[in-house]
């Protein structure tokens, strides 16, 4: 499904800056409400709103919580299932990165963080597992080795794009390692927009093909577009997080999505931060052919705008086909804004230690400078 | 509260082109469940979704529903009541404009139909009443005057700008007309961004008092930019309704029209098409002092980004302030889009036709002759 | 003639700040040579480059130079005169406001300024004179009288937008009084692009008719796109006078400006700062028919890109078609860069003061409270 | 010294789409005057204006001319001369690509076509010879080895990208290549912006370096941005030739360029097609401490502003510093038109003929496979 923790900080539920899932126990008609319109729009997969549920996450926020971190898992398993059974979705347990990895724990403790989650996962039975958002290969890897663990299907997804992981390890070598690892499925979410992540998963496939591998391919991309972004993704624009609306895909964006990432050889297409349930809905549509069903929610929809045909209007009438929406570029009414952003910060690369040496970066540079990063591949 | 039609559109149970609220029916859960959070996000009143819930608009549709428009309109007060009760909320009922007007009947044709509606809420005892999104006064005085008949509080909007009614009668002679049929509160919804509305209220204020009147003022507005559209507002923009997503206003943009609103006495503040509970929580925030308190829902957020002081990356906790946020100007993330659009049709007004005469008519002049149409009064 | 000012500037005759025309005498080749050029591009007046050419002005600028006032406005005239006599041209000399009018000096004083200059154009007797570039009428119908009074045509042009002079007269009541005053033809010069003059000029035209009174009328608009400024034009456009080049008017433009003009019923059709020769080629070659026969500089250029027909790509050829031009939005290649601009300073007019005051002021209140003032006449 | 063929273009005396160089028989008043202009600005170096002055593109235009190619050679020497002789210039003698070899002529006879134009610049004892504007190292290898033959020291570029020729032999081959053939410079003109020709010296460089070779190196860039262009150039951009206004380079780019090239080791540093005598100007006071002195034109100027501290209004005096114009993002005054356009043809590279099979080929791809390219090498 789609991006939980964007939409329910909009609908309420869900704090920017710390971002953790403690909805699923607070307010769980608020995650069962979101889960039904996903499932609606077609997703055939309810991943537990367990994004940030690892105890040392839940601590670190500096809040205290009403809730246990067993229960916050606990609630979203069932919140996922109960909704899931309702249509003819699977339901996946997931587990993300972690702040024990980033502060210089071991493997060992790392690794334990996992199993406390899974835990939770194997008791309600999920169908499968997912390590998601991890900005390093290896604590990704170790993750995969905790979920194998548990006997049951594993999918990992990183979120980096074409340059690599924030150790410079490229996609393809970190799909090998993952793959390695025990995934079964690969890929990549968040962070960046459709077209940067379906790039980034080719690049994945092509290095897990090269090594004489196997593997299924999935990305979760922003429903954000970021031509301008960096190494770490839209974190650094200086839009992140509450100025990021003029970036927002259309349902036509979506289309062309799910396209290029059928043709590239994705068949787990989804999304993340961003994606409201038409985001998904669109995907659905565009591949109806391909799943052999249009989403229950286009019931109220029509691919395409065809639905517009019903309007009082003749002009917006005339707007109810697919030529028309492919070919609109979407004006912003906001004449006083630009079209791109410098990122924030450009603090962990060493492309950009260098430019900031020079003392002469431009924006044209960085632009320059990041595209090339995200191609040198 | 905000714009039930659009959000309830993108999460799945509202029909872009016909428009129709029989998701009260249908899936009441979708609905009470945006009720609820506009409630959290400080909405004191709880409207009815009985936008275009007349019979004559459900049958005109052109699909069969499987509920009639009495029971749509029953279960509407119901959801609305229920969520109400959950806080300290008002509950009105609401009607709009029809195709009957439109098409020609007569006034005692058009009254029975909103009769009919008014009958709903007044057996389910809803706590005041609004006519709302008219294009033509005198329809709206007809059903302020049967609304008025209920013994009950009634509002009036009507989705006009600085131009007037689509037969040229002037803001402040629509409200002084609205007034003397009986209306308590009158103003503005839908059709245009917040500058607009705020501005066009402000003529009806002027007129109401050059009349020696007195009112109460409210206003709902788009979450879309719009500075380019021309008298009928976003419809004739080329990315209505499915590309309108560049325009949607950040909840920065919200800060300053709750404090521009307030400051132009109106007491009323609310959110049409587009707005997300996070918008009118955006509103409650600006206005706490005014208000006496936060909305349940500042609980996940703090006002202007307070939250992210909790980011893990230091440049985005340097963006924990107003200031930064008031400053910054958001990127389309769009380089191949313009920022500003020409409307579709321009076909209603006179200076319209004379433009399409001279067949010289280039962007630069509609923008022109948009404005000086919007300022002219 | 065009923008002389701007052009001797970038070509490196003219020094941006105090902008004085000492060029004449010091490098008479580079005046001779943009006279030729724009005589080559179809002017049918040479305007003596004395802009700015009153002995207070030259004075002021703080820099000694090795011409009296007298030596410049001398060469100035030898100079139109010189290369009008290689053509079929006209020679018009030229007074500008003064800073003397600014101090406060008396009408006699400043009369006296003008009168100095005025000796000689009547001693070099050129054919006709124009007082231009004025903010006050007051001024400008001084310096009518005093240009009067050589017995010589007399055109007037104001540098103003449709809300009028600095001191608020409305720009029919300034046509008015400087036909009362003996303006043969009056106008507007600089400060905005071509559509606002045209507008502005055609309020002038109804204020004379109105009045009963008869004029020609000219302008001499901006070569560059300005909807973004305030009252005082574009010098107070963050952009003037060092970064205006994304706002350079294409020869399209041009095209319709000229059109524009002359369906608004102007026959002295030119421009100011910003046009350079192939400006004014345009202007001319879209009035061919108009002016019975094509500029001399058409022999190099073909009209509306036909000579592109000649090129080595087809797809370059292919845009050898009027067709092509008027549809094209040309990209500016900054995505970093807005469309519009808030206006440094709107010090001058009440309407600035109260919206400071409201210290509620963001760049679309501007945008609307400019297209009020421009549209309010 | 800086863009002939566009500066006359505009000023009445080249014709666009042949941009043959004839003005130098016919108008030579015209090409002295622009001689002189960027001799004032700072130019070391008069380049005859012989672009496109061979005698097969002569002929290949399709219109009569009065002058012999051998006629237009000798004027554009002796005007070049007369005019480095007024200050300290040398003067240069340039060749650029053929028809002759597009249509697939022998090496021998290539070369028999630029032995022509250098019998002239031999004559006339031009000071150094230049071959410009090759798309193809190979013919700017023909074109070196017989300007060698002359005995004069000899500059070569190629209007080129990162990505090669369009043969695909990248820059630093291309470059190893023409040392070889005998250039003492090379470098790459026209095509691109600075940033991209900056980039692509560098690569050049980097060649050289590893061949174990050495060479000085130039750049000519155009005084347009375009971030938006593929391995053409400008040229395929839509608003080629015509409508490439809001692009061009502010003196404050400028600035930036010169300082760029510089300290890539560039020392020869000049101008393209859009380069006025102001744009050199700024080349030459970025570099007044490199170069010693202030180049003449600066008498009338004042970097970075600083003459406007003699302007009338406190705000624009304000703008009389560096810091002010670094920052400035210049607004284009064109709400109706996006920051980047796409290219029209693809059709050279194999790249562009993949996508196209694709079908799926949309703006956002072309920006990445854009992007893609030039970062490759």
């Amino acid at each position: 499904d789609g991006g939980f923790v964007f939409a329910l900080e909009k609908r309420g539920y869900v704090k920017a800056g710390p971002w953790t899932p403690e909805a699923a126990a607070e307010h769980p008609e608020s995650v069962r409400q979101l889960h039904r319109e996903f499932l609606r729009a077609g997703s055939n997969v309810m991943q537990t709103f367990t994004f940030y549920a690892s105890d040392d996450k839940l601590e670190n926020r500096g809040q205290s919580l009403s809730f246990t971190g067993r229960q916050i898992n606990e609630a979203a398993c069932d919140l996922a299932r109960e909704v899931a059974n309702e249509g003819d979705a699977l339901v996946a347990g997931g587990v993300s990165q972690t702040p024990a990895y980033l502060s210089g724990k071991t493997e060992e403790e790392v690794k334990a963080i996992f199993m406390k989650q899974i835990d939770v996962f194997v008791q309600k039975n999920v169908d499968f597992l997912i390590a998601e958002y991890f900005e390093h290969v290896e604590e990704a890897e170790w993750a995969v080795q905790v979920l194998k663990s548990s006997g049951k299907p594993v999918a990992a997804t990183l979120c980096i794009g074409p340059e690599g992981d924030l150790n410079g390890v490229s996609p393809g070598d970190c799909a090998v390692r993952l793959v390695k690892a025990g995934a079964d499925i690969v890929g990549i979410n968040c962070h960046f927009d459709p077209e940067t992540c379906v790039k980034t998963v080719k690049l994945m496939k092509e290095g897990v093909e090269k090594a004489g591998l196997k593997a299924h391919y999935m990305s979760q991309p922003l429903a954000f577009h970021t031509p301008d972004c960096g190494r770490q993704g839209f974190i650094d624009l200086p839009e992140f997080p509450f100025g990021l609306e003029p970036r927002i895909l259309t349902r036509m964006d979506m289309h062309k999505y799910a396209r290029e990432a059928y043709n590239a050889g994705i068949r787990y297409i989804g999304g993340c931060c961003g994606f409201e349930p038409y985001h998904i809905r669109a995907l659905a549509e565009e591949l109806e052919a391909e799943r052999g069903c249009p989403p229950a929610g286009s019931e109220k929809h029509g691919s395409w705008g065809s639905a517009l045909s019903l309007h009082t209007k003749p002009w917006v009438r005339a707007r109810a086909r697919r030529d028309y929406w492919e070919k609109l570029k979407p004006a912003s009414g906001r004449p006083f804004c630009p079209s791109m952003s410098t990122p924030d910060s450009w603090g962990v690369t060493k492309g950009h230690a260098d430019l900031m040496q020079q003392k002469e970066a431009t924006s044209k540079e960085q632009l320059e400078f990041m595209y090339q990063k995200r191609s040198k591949c």
